[in-house]
């Protein structure tokens, strides 16, 4: 039990590009290592509405924003269990590993669960949404923004009007581009955004996030069986009355979101934000393309945060993974079915063009090694 | 959104006597701050084995634990909706705020839920399990070992033969007493033990931790609609094969626990840590006493980690708390119905007797000032 140290070797020199939990800065760390008040003083009251009150600034919303003690996957599930009833149908739309995890989570807890995917590396058009929503009444209907799997983004601008249109609440998965990319909750009439925190935000795992309508929360006072740990209707009260949670929070996670938020609204700024991920995954895609190596999503579906893509040149990924771990960058195999097809590079969070450049070289020059 | 700063004018002088989230020693804080690796790498895994061998040791078992992104009130809806099925009856015995809150969750998660409760300050006796279980079939029993409540420590020892005679399994919420209480997990046969980090273990909030048994286990698998997020299937089967959990866990806290777990296995060593917890409640019990305020629970079953006292001397609490806060040292007000006719003061984690000595110290003063 002595060493309990993380990459004992190269120490705080790893660098993940990753599609989360992503490099976390140095500043961030020891804000977070602060010591801390209890979840019931004013001091926690103020962090957290500090916090929540940024986020909404963050999704240009005026919709509340709650805090969970859970990875993304327990919203997800809060969204399942609060807002579908026993005889009501629920559409989950799914393009990859964590779409089908939404549908498996409907499914698991007991709720009338319809799954519509689309081949891989594909995107939910507007007319699939439309053509799914003609078919049959939904009262949840629930997609990812970015799939972290197979790096497409769903075109939620597009989706968004012709699922509010069919009377359906939305819920839309923003894990691993909130915060990264820009998406609009008022504009949109999002019922339900969520993320966690160890994607865009970079910050560590164990905190999730979203943002909840005055609808979904209506709805939710008329489900049964809801539960106790995810119950928005009690999750809400005790963040409008006291800026507090029902259950004890995660407090440095907080605390560093807290110091994010300030640094991403007050320091680089939003819209430089989104244009920083823009040029990432730009870069990333070229470099791919000048290395013959295909992007995985289909044109003009690609994720400014993450991008996967197609092992073109029949690497060795598990070993180039590893080489590449060696000069202290991590990227990572691709996801369920797409493992050895395809490999992921997270370019998200703190990551800089240069960073990221800087990564490219050493892995260019690992693939010219193994091909 | 410029300060994030807690206690912005005493800084780390702040000194939490509270019963959770409890004061973090430096060394912990100064650990949690190191960069990690993704949940899905070798070092995560290593330190997930060595995190959760050591809570084998803690709570004297070969049963797995298992870590959860979640407040302890995670794993009490985990307990609940992974053992019951729905034409079976659950028992949960409450002897305070948070007995109830299980209760809550049995009912709101649509399971046919019994409680049996006491006067607060009144512990559940044998003689009191035994006639419960005599009166009616029931197939999972839920109780607090310490509640953190009103203070009072159930007889654990002698309640979990009678419920395992007659036939159920047994969940116990040993949140605010793991790590400061012995507790013998297998010499009980207790199927599920659970707790938070942020008490006795004196870790930040955000994880939470519990052993379950083979025919917990077992059952969970004839349990319909166990949902996706606290579905023990899952995490045991992620646990066993490769030492990781199926959602993104809280990294920071599982560093944390890791070296914690270190620290008390093998530094301070078990024993020691169990009888500093009994001498730091004795002395707190004596302090009460020589000021003529007497204990809430009844004699013999006063817990060894948060002392409830009365508010004999008809105290202004809030003001008391605030006058010690102006010292540096938080104590809180009693809990729900208990506000203002009891205090409490924690001592758990690394809180040591001459901590505990000079705050009490402190309010002494106060009180004389007060009465």
């Amino acid at each position: 039990m002595a060493d309990i140290h993380f990459n004992k070797e190269k120490g705080s020199q790893l660098k993940l590009f990753t599609p989360g939990p992503v490099h976390v800065p140095e500043r961030v760390l020891k804000e977070m290592a602060k010591p801390n008040d209890t979840h019931r003083s004013k001091p926690y009251s103020e962090m957290h509405q500090m916090a929540t009150e940024g986020l909404q600034k963050l999704l240009y919303t005026k919709n509340e924003c709650l805090l969970f003690t859970s990875s993304a996957t327990g919203i997800m599930e809060a969204c399942v269990r609060n807002l579908v009833k026993d005889d009501e149908k629920a559409l989950f739309f799914s393009i990859g590993a964590f779409g089908d995890r939404w549908y498996e989570i409907g499914v698991s807890n007991g709720k009338n669960s319809v799954k519509e995917t689309v081949e891989w590396g594909k995107a939910i058009t507007s007319e699939i949404a439309q053509d799914t929503l003609n078919k049959d009444k939904y009262s949840v209907v629930l997609i990812q923004a970015n799939e972290t799997s197979t790096g497409v983004y769903n075109p939620i601008n597009k989706i968004a009007p012709i699922v509010k249109d069919s009377g359906a609440l939305l819920c839309v998965d923003a894990t691993s581009s909130m915060a990264g990319v820009k998406l609009e909750v008022d504009k949109l009439d999002i019922d339900i955004c969520l993320a966690s925190v160890q994607k865009c935000f970079a910050l560590p795992p164990g905190l999730a996030v979203c943002s909840v309508s005055d609808a979904a929360i209506a709805k939710a006072e008329q489900v049964k069986n809801r539960g106790l740990y995810f119950d928005l209707i009690d999750l809400h009260k005790r963040h409008i009355a006291k800026h507090q949670t029902p259950t004890t929070p995660p407090i440095p996670q907080i605390r560093g979101l807290t110091a994010q938020l300030d640094y991403i609204l007050n320091e680089e700024g939003l819209e430089k934000r989104f244009e920083r991920h823009e040029q990432l995954a730009k870069l990333t895609r070229t470099w791919a393309s000048n290395n013959n190596l295909e992007m995985l999503p289909e044109k003009g579906y690609e994720s400014n945060t993450v991008s996967t893509i197609k092992n073109s040149l029949d690497l060795d990924i598990p070993k180039m993974v590893s080489m590449l771990l060696d000069k202290g960058y991590r990227i990572v195999n691709g996801y369920g079915q797409l493992v050895n097809k395809t490999f992921r590079i997270g370019h998200m969070g703190e990551i800089q063009l240069n960073d990221l450049e800087e990564m490219l070289e050493g892995l260019t020059e690992i693939i010219s090694m193994l091909k």
